[in-house]
């Protein structure tokens, strides 16, 4: 079928991955490879004395054990700051650091050889807790740090900043937790390198960003750029864990320890706890008012993050976190403080959504909280502060692009969900409280001011009359290839059959930034447009001269396969007319960057390799009907509800599967997940501690799409991606509140931590 | 709140509308005002010999009464052809010609002097059916016209025509007949005329092309089209029954002999009735054939119309008719054969649909046939069919635009309605059959190749700071012109309250062709982004020299109301900036011409104005629940739905009322509205023989919109307004088939008419 926007298209890799038929990393096995692993600390702060590694080698199965000193280059990686080092020179900074590395001839000599390293330390007391690690006399992560501890301090003020309390009727204030969360990924992170003989050092690698990982690599190990190649095949997820070298540098360095060979490694479940970041949990303390009639006046937050022992992208999720912290409502004096500190903890990092659910948990608890101080119903409080167009946010920036909270929230108003919420509530069972929760939420769409956001996209008309299009930013799963082949297709007029997709790889797609930031059909969606019409029209040209000469170029048309001459109906094929053109000829590309908003944080912000201030958000109002069980705390969705304004909607059944997948994954953060650390010791070492949402665990869910049309985007649309993770959080919590009659600051949810409360409330309500 | 596109805003002239206060036409009254009224004729066919017109004169109420003679001009009018009299000079070719005009101080001494003229006749036979009228001997209707009676014939060959009969495997005919429909309008004909002593003559009339009009006014009126000013108000509809002249002419003839007085006049439902067009009634002739598997091949219509007494655009609607005859489909060989002929009946002309709602009760129940032979699910038969952007349709023309018909239909058979259908039809109580019944359909937008299609908008900043929209382009009431305002507010970032709509008035709006065409919002909506554009560029340029001087556009923003510099926050109200503007500054246009596709009618098809052949249409996909009461005959529709592709959706508020006041128009051409004429003479009179459905006829309607993107539409937009009365005629008739075991030929699908199927059914089915 001719292929239209708008339409639900299956997805291309849908039949492959269902049918368990597509290649991840993990399944690229070659004959003749070798296997790379990792011997990590077990301590998450010591002195590093010594490493023994000879009895290891000595083993016939072992090709080469690695340690710092074998570390060609920086020995440093991080995505803004590098501070975390590929093998652990003298200090280790958290469990599950590298202190060493191997390469063997198969797994169990892999294995063997790990079990033989071993080293010596001398253990330092190290700090685990946020507040704690800011005291003067706290050990310092790391020492160098001119914060010390203090990863990263941002302060902003708008409007009168706090000193507008002075002025408002109703003031509340409210203080919340949210745990870390593990990304837990259907895939773990893998990787295959191999030096070639040409010199060319090929990795293949599950990341979300192959263009930054080969500056990372060549960085690290001293290498030029140019020499290495990194490819992306299919991949099991990412939700910003694979956002940042994991196993890159490291597999790199044992490819050019491996004479010639290829080299995978793969990280076990478990490994991929210890190792890999978290969403970053902490302390959210906030202060909101509002005149009697409900219009929001001042907001003051006071944000402290864990970010655990390297810097990752903690800076920049928290400049995220205070910019979404007042929610998507108009409040003219607001007074923002975040800290985010370095600890002995597991390495904090993106997690889809990134900083926005952890300010949504409190904001939204905050509006419910006013909403009853004022005897106001929550929805029309929510309603009378949205934002609109033209409006200045919480950052004092002036909002030019679609704003459609307003419409998110009537819609959901107009639901009949929400109309017989409180009939349905009636209706519990014994021994069960039922609750309607709100949560109206915000997600900005791509990097913000200081790095400069932009997609290069490529086509090609092959040999054989089929259009390749080159994919500069990766799909983990969510579905942005097969949407690029649907614009494609609709700027061509093409079949899905004509088309061919080629995955990121830094020998073949041309650089367009990092798979994050809710960007990736956004901002090369735009890009694609252009350069399937810059391709178009040099097809057109080359067919009309072919055919007959007529230069009329609205006389031909392209079609699947050939190109037409409407006047007589000569066609001429594709791939006839290829035969004709060179290769360059061929191919087009298209560039596109994306406007942007101001850096409110200002220069004094060092630690952001992004500053904040965005452009561009997308808006949902959710809802969650919750049935909390008062014998065990336990909490259930009955169902939930998803408005949201993401602009044009291209592929209907993509959309929905991203909202039903943030949904989820929202819920398992707010009722299930909280990856546990103590002493900087992990708790949750895998699936049977660390609890994830299960098929039976989900609720019927409605989407519902608000389609704006974002004059910015390609066809008018904005991003899906981190959105409708924001909401489920901060509407069970006020789902919850709204059964029992208690709040519940601290999230997860858990059925102990509601119980515990009921508890308290029992004991207070008696005489 | 600030406009967003995809919005459900409240229509701004609903409150009005539903509160009763707002001026259509005929509330304008004056004082001193004059009134004026029509003798008519009474006798379908007659050579008009005298006037008896001096009784009526010397009543003292009387001002004018005046005939033919009095008319200084052509007296003629017709949109494409002239060949009606405003007056009638020698020969009465319908009931209703207008005979006489009389001019009087008030309504009661008008009817006094209408009654008191008389006129001699010599009554001819007269011809009043179609077939006899192409009959060698049979009574000219209009001696003069070359073609005889044929107002126009149209044969258009595709492929091997119907030579490709000989290769199919499965071949069926059909022969239907549809009725006329009268447009009912709320609001009947009505205008207020007025000479002033400036000589300008000033026209309010309720009309679909005030533009052409002016001009049709003056030439029927000998006037210089400048001294002519057309203004139209609210109206209460027209679906093309007020696209041509009805009181125009007449008014402004009653006008020049009222001594300078305002002039009403006021068309009665009677009168109305007698005098306005109504759908063209006829016989369509269909044989379809596929191959074995279902592919369609080969088509051959053959289809003739009643035109009735004049041409008005009954040879543009048969064109449309033709060019929608196939439906859909792909269909390689295409055979088409129509005719549309004068008799002395009541005017046929446009209505809704065009052509198309007569073309789809034959196609579309040709293809249930079609399937039935086949032993195909008729669904699948559709799906396997359906066009795609790239094919070429019956006419031979490549689709280049938006084709999603082929997603319609995949919608409606995942929808639970008809998943369910066959179950539900199980379900049916005593002495009732219920039956499904589907209808795939499309409608073109736009005029067609001949006419240039253009519209050209204007908006102005007022020196009061709001935006004044000119619309160019009627609104009958469907709400195009609200959704001007939506797309101007969405573009300058303004509200409601900051926008001013000007309605269609030749003296200060921009011509942009008729109401019509399904293409009001489509072309409109071009040329209003283009002046949106201009003129927010212009005031971002005239605000940034006022404010400081900053000359990087980026910097500044249109504000509801002002202008802000974003990086010092400074703002120029829009009032005071429009102060130091001049008007010229402060105006701004846009034109926009759509693409058109090939005339393929060829200069041979003389008769239409419009020629054949259209490059842009809208889809559906109609599914009828329909239940027969088996003792009485009468259908009922229990549930409908309704699946339309019109690319994007501004507001999906007048959409979905879009697409059910069509499904309720086509109802009543379904099941109930048959406009009949016996021997030239109107049988319904009036609503009490004329039925029309009403709010308790009115089945549960289910409207989804497949949202493709059309590339030269505003936003992606198509059109709606024709569309969705295209689908319930065959709907219903394939569900009545489904139900019953008995296929209806004839519409309406009155009780009767069912009855008396089901009795020869029964009568057939005895041994």
């Amino acid at each position: 079928m001719a292929i239209e926007i708008g339409q639900s298209l299956i997805r291309i890799d849908a039949h492959q991955k269902v049918r368990g038929q597509e290649k991840y990393t993990a399944d690229l096995f070659q004959a003749g490879m070798l296997w790379a692993g990792v011997k990590r600390a077990h301590v998450p702060c010591a002195r590093l004395l010594s490493v023994e590694t000879q009895t290891a080698k000595a083993l016939s199965g072992t090709v080469a054990v690695l340690t710092a000193r074998d570390v060609p280059g920086t020995n440093r990686q991080g995505i803004t700051h590098k501070d975390q080092p590929v093998l652990v020179e003298d200090r280790i900074h958290r469990t599950g650091d590298a202190v060493a590395l191997v390469v063997a001839k198969d797994k169990a000599s892999l294995q063997k050889a790990l079990d033989l390293i071993s080293f010596t330390i001398d253990e330092l007391p190290g700090v685990f807790d946020p507040s704690g690690a800011l005291k003067a006399d706290a050990h310092l992560v790391h020492p160098d740090h001119e914060g010390g501890n203090l990863l990263a301090g941002l302060d902003h003020e708008t409007g009168n900043g706090s000193r507008a309390f002075a002025d408002c009727k109703a003031v509340v204030t409210g203080e919340f937790r949210v745990p870390r969360q593990e990304h837990a990924y259907l895939e773990t992170e893998a990787g295959l390198a191999r030096l070639g003989p040409d010199g060319q050092l090929v990795v293949t690698v599950a990341t979300q960003a192959p263009f930054r990982d080969r500056l990372e690599v060549a960085q690290a190990l001293g290498l030029d750029p140019l020499r290495i190649r990194i490819k992306t095949p299919a991949m099991g997820g990412g939700f910003g864990g694979k956002d940042g070298s994991s196993v890159q540098c490291l597999l790199a360095l044992a490819a050019l320890n491996a004479n010639g060979r290829p080299v995978m490694m793969i990280w076990d479940r478990k490994e991929s706890f210890a190792a890999s970041t978290k969403r970053l949990g902490g302390r959210l303390k906030y202060r909101l008012g509002a005149d009697d009639q409900g219009r929001l006046l001042a907001l003051e937050c006071h944000i402290h993050l864990d970010n655990g022992a390297y810097a990752n992208l903690g800076a920049e999720v928290l400049s995220q976190c205070l910019e979404s912290a007042g929610g998507p409502y108009r409040i003219p004096h607001v007074s923002l403080h975040g800290r985010t500190v370095y600890t002995n903890n597991p390495v904090a990092g993106p997690f889809r959504g990134f900083g926005a659910p952890q300010a949504a948990f409190a904001m939204e608890q905050m509006m419910d909280i006013l909403a009853h101080r004022l005897h106001m119903d929550p929805l029309h409080l929510r309603r009378m502060n949205a934002l609109e167009r033209g409006d200045e946010n919480i950052l004092g920036l002036t909002l030019k692009t679609s704003t459609g909270i307003g419409m998110c929230i009537e819609e959901l108003a107009d639901h009949s969900l929400w109309q017989t919420a409180e009939a349905w509530k009636k209706e519990a069972p014994p021994f069960r409280k039922r609750g309607k929760g709100l949560a109206c939420i915000l997600h900005s769409v791509g990097f913000g001011p200081r790095v400069p956001d932009y997609a290069t996209a490529k086509i090609r008309l092959t040999r054989e009359g089929k259009f390749r299009v080159y994919s500069g930013i990766v799909d983990m799963g969510q579905g942005n290839a097969p949407t690029y082949l649907q614009i494609a297709g609709e700027r061509l007029n093409q079949r899905m059959a004509d088309l061919e997709l080629v995955l990121p790889d830094t020998g073949r797609t041309l650089p367009s930034g990092s798979a994050s930031a809710s960007r990736c059909t956004y901002i090369f969606g735009n890009a694609l447009i252009k350069a399937a019409e810059n391709l178009h029209k040099t097809l057109l040209e080359r067919g009309a001269s072919f055919l007959n000469g007529d230069d009329h170029l609205a006389h031909f048309v392209l079609l699947p396969g050939a190109i037409r001459h409407l006047p007589t109906g000569k066609r001429i094929s594709l791939t006839r007319l290829a035969g004709y053109m060179a290769r360059s000829e061929r191919t087009a590309t298209g560039y596109f960057r994306a406007p942007t908003a101001p850096d409110v944080s200002g220069p004094q912000f060092r630690m952001s390799g992004l500053g904040m201030g965005h452009g561009l958000f997308s808006y949902g109002a959710h809802m969650a009907l919750v049935e909390v069980d008062e014998i065990t705390g336990r909490v259930q969705v009955a169902k939930y509800l998803a408005v949201s304004d993401c602009g044009r909607v291209i592929n209907p059944q993509i959309f929905e599967q991203q909202v039903q997948g943030g949904i989820v994954q929202g819920l398992g953060y707010g009722l299930l997940e909280d990856f546990k650390v103590r002493e900087g010791h992990i708790q949750t070492e895998d699936f049977a501690t660390y609890i994830l949402p299960t098929s039976l665990d989900v609720p019927e869910m409605i989407s519902i799409a608000i389609q704006t049309h974002e004059p910015t985007g390609p066809y008018g649309l904005k991003g899906v991606g981190e959105l409708p993770i924001c909401g489920p959080l901060p509407a069970v919590a006020n789902g919850v509140a709204d059964a029992l009659g208690v709040r519940i600051h601290r999230a997860p949810l858990t059925a102990e931590r509601v119980l515990a409360a009921l508890i308290e409330k029992q004991g207070k309500d008696k005489p």
